[in-house]
């Protein structure tokens, strides 16, 4: 293991915080993912009440991906992982933010940091 | 009129990028919403096509109420309005980022600045 791997800081699973969590009809819940050192907001999926608890207990971002409707584990693919620092639920229970270090060239599928790259106007 | 009454930057609307946009199939599209002083993620909601038109032209932040399925002009009731200072569409173009100005308290109805302010573990 190289020295500059990234550390996994796994978050406590509190079944209290996670009984609020809700999710839709299609069984997910929008989750934000930005970046713990620029704030950079890097892009937003989707998790089930599974790749939540993944996310959490293995401290690496878990989404579901709704196209191809299968477990994601961010960066297995793309080498490009994004390990969670902080998560936090909304007022509402309905959104989910988390603050991630970013592994790689970023976020973006595009090659771009974030996906959030075209700008209106 | 105060003299620190925050400046309107409307947003020109380009069609090519309009059209870009994905709404789902309630005609909505999801909005994170970003304050551009600090990046702090203020909040997550949905906009339709008709209230992103109204956000770009007017500046300010103008979401669509699921739960009373009206438009919500952000800070109308509770006086913490948004000012747009930048936004952008996603490489899916299925979610919107906007950085704004935020007035008064913060975003979230529960007096907090933003939505997220929950942490898990």
């Amino acid at each position: 293991m190289s020295g500059s791997e990234p550390a996994l800081t796994p978050v406590a699973l509190v079944d209290e915080q996670l009984a609020t969590v809700k999710f839709n009809s299609d069984g997910l819940v929008p989750v934000v993912t930005q970046d713990v050192a620029t704030k950079q907001v890097l892009m937003m999926a989707w998790m089930n009440a599974d790749t939540l608890r993944m996310t959490l207990t293995e401290g690496r971002m878990v989404y579901w991906s709704r196209s191809r409707k299968e477990v994601w584990r961010k960066g297995d693919t793309s080498g490009d992982r994004q390990f969670v620092r902080e998560a936090f639920y909304d007022c509402d229970g309905d959104t989910l933010l988390f603050l991630v270090e970013q592994e790689g060239r970023g976020a973006c599928h595009t090659g771009e940091v974030s996906c959030f790259y075209r700008k209106f106007g």
